[in-house]
């Protein structure tokens, strides 16, 4: 059996923050990075102009769903390879760097050059075969919990990027399936303290798929960064009422813009400040 | 059926915030109060030190154990009415109001003149009975959720205290029971951020019994603050290493120093301010 | 700390199973004995059928709630008062031992002689006042365990009352709230066993409110028997349908006739039988 | 949006009991199937000395994990491509058809030929990519369900697999996570019952993993039965003390034929009974 130090996500392997450096934005420091941008790529359209947006208010990566899971095969599907190249096309009309989700091996290898962050989601929380793939990658992973794992397992899965020599892990937190349904999943801010703790990882936190509903979108995203967060994903969507997935929980940029405001004097008073591009 | 606008506890039914007034306090305004105290009232000396240090930092309320349940009978039993006795002379020399908790329809009668606010522990949040005395008893209750319960139920449980007369009721979140084994109780945010929308009643939080560790109480509680809460209730104990109970949990002075210190700067930020005694 | 031989409730206090005996019926034995009732009692009629109607199918005691919480102070509240005299009403006239609810220290005080076995409800699972009380009076108890609790609490809840004195302890396996949806709540016959395992009292299960669909009833009480329970508590009504509370869940005789011809298998498969009135 | 007729899993779109032929085997129909042994393929000797004995005992089919997940990266690692070979072998040399994980789409694809019923585990239930893979692959799938999943979710899963062509799926439940500390996983049989009764496919159950402790493997089958599971698989280890993984709930010799001659009992009851080779 091993011990806490001998893992290599453990406070006891490494005592200082690890602060990655991705596309120049240091991720896992003292400013808080935000990623925005819609759930779904749906055309080079929506995403310049979501990109455009999110870019303005202070989001520094752009986020959207080229591949993503849906619970069920006859849910819309997403663009996939043709969103891949929506999102390569507005990552360079914006500067943007880019954070998407991929669902497998194939996927990972294929797209780990374009993509400056892949994201593993909770489904594939634990899916060691992709994980030891992206180990081997290289490439920064956004590691989502999967939402009946604790935060032990989550570190665990962290592991098996990390021992193959991928030391470029930032943990997402995305809330767990609880008893509660008022809304979708449960913000334990307590596991973005402890984990912050426990691990000298960057911790992002995801406040729309938690909340389920945007009205409670910015309540969660400062709570989070209020625990400790690092990072925040958030979607934003030109037209949150007509998206084709998450429309109760996409924000529009209005919504965006006074989140970020009041993430700005949050970060302060925590003697943190928000990453802007070209800072 | 009734429909949303027929609860008491219902936005629907009441638009404006409900701000009570506890001994010249205001609860559920601007304002955050914060409730400091040890978990178990273990001397007059103990209560008193405590309560003078935890004002000096900005608590307005203060809180103690002097029935409090344990989960096995042969744990620590607390003072009971001597532990009530405590309480007043205390109260009467820091002229600080009291919070305590209550467990029986017997004590709630007995003690209902005495004590300012009279909590309802997560172990009562259903036990109908006490909450219908407590709505013909007309005083504050500070009303935890149970470890196991929604916030639908949580509200329906005040329900029973407000149809009964009494609109003196703030609900404490303290958490609720998960898979998650890093902190005791998940403190799930969205629950904060749903109730204050759904509810125009003050919205409390108890990071203590959440965290069940004081590394993570000052996270949980500007958490709780920035996700929307009123109010907080706090575990501070001269010698937490030598408490008769809850030792992982309870601040000594410094760490709750430190603790309203930050929280001073999140509650400007978002606009508000701590309430101290004397304002 | 004391240790698991210290623990009343423990099977290292005490090796054999403990055999109760309620109005000559054994519970806890080699028997298995099933409770069977309406969820509330509505009038005398509908007592007094449903009574004969259970006990020719195979019940020997019969439940019904005179006094049952209600998540809303707005539903259906039940008889009370009147509801506990028609309970001794068909208890006379049918020779069937009585199991029901009592809510409160007080009505614990007033019941006790009148009722065979008085149910604590999933509400006032760790209601250690009302534990206390029933200790002291000695009379025997149904705990079931708090939807939110572990079976450590659940025998801890236990311990308050076997630690007065009263070792007449059955416990009731009422089900836990998960994360899934398609019941009410959770039927983990591993609770069942590992209880039965680490404790000699008998353990009863509730079906009725687990499945909460009248469709689930009998195969969730054949698995209940078949991990080890000793007693079942099933809800019965003369017209489901039209019942004032709980319509999913409760069973029409015919349904209740044959869940107990298939129990008769089962029991028989496994080495016990069932115990009738007048064995 | 589809309605429950349109999902392939549903009994709205087929009402009589799919009856799965694997090898010979009805899985699905009115005998009950039996998969029993080690949870990690360690030698040729251990895995053929317990394909023999669990045969002799009443088991159909063998289990064994070739490749299986483990929450560390530096846990034992199992034989994978070895281990194939040994389940290769020893099929041969018994007789018996083989269900094994399999944990990626290159793997399904090289073992699809050689493996009777591959097996995907909680941890990639929802990886639907992997789903996608095995629906066009056509080889009889074993779905577990994932440990934070609600039965909706598992249904749904399966329908990426059905709606690829593939209609030789057997849904196993294994368990989910709670609050419950008793046991590993909790095993709620009204998921069984429901998904019984809301989908024609055979459903199997997994005790072995749910108790993660061998004294209650055995409650915890006939339970499962009871409630109207149509397979079992069960982890049997020659020597479950030096065994290289799941000590703890991996059943002997001695104690699988207890098992397997009170399963006959409990089958009987129910109308049913286990089959066996040769039958």
């Amino acid at each position: 059996m091993k011990s806490a130090k001998d893992f290599l996500f453990s406070r006891e392997s490494r005592k200082a923050d690890t602060v990655l450096n991705v596309a120049g934005i240091p991720i896992g420091g003292r400013d808080i990075v935000v990623a925005a941008g819609p759930c779904a790529v749906e055309s080079e359209g929506q995403l310049l102009e979501t990109a455009r947006a999110v870019r303005r208010a202070g989001a520094a990566v752009l986020r959207g769903g080229a591949y993503t899971p849906r619970s069920s095969p006859y849910s819309f599907q997403v663009l996939e390879e043709k969103g891949m190249e929506i999102l390569k096309t507005v990552k360079e009309k914006t500067g943007m760097p880019v954070v998407t989700e991929i669902m497998s091996i194939e996927d990972a290898k294929r797209y780990a050059g374009m993509v400056d962050i892949m994201q593993v989601g909770a489904r594939n929380a634990q899916n060691f075969s992709l994980l030891k793939c992206l180990g081997a990658l290289g490439a920064p992973v956004f590691l989502k919990n999967g939402i009946g794992n604790t935060t032990e397992e989550w570190l665990m899965a962290s592991e098996y990027i990390l021992s193959g020599g991928n030391r470029n892990v930032i943990l997402c937190y995305r809330g767990i399936r609880t008893i509660e349904t008022g809304t979708r999943f449960a913000m334990d801010v307590g596991a973005i303290a402890s984990v912050k703790r426990r691990s000298h990882l960057p911790v992002a936190a995801d406040p729309s798929h938690a909340a389920g509903n945007r009205n409670y979108v910015a309540a969660l995203a400062f709570a989070a960064v209020a625990a400790g967060a690092d990072m925040l994903e958030i979607e934003v969507h030109p037209d949150p009422e007509n998206a084709l997935s998450d429309r109760e929980q996409q924000l529009d940029f209005g919504e965006f813009g006074e989140l970020m405001h009041g993430l700005d004097a949050v970060a302060k008073a925590l003697g943190r400040r928000i990453y802007r591009l070209g800072d």
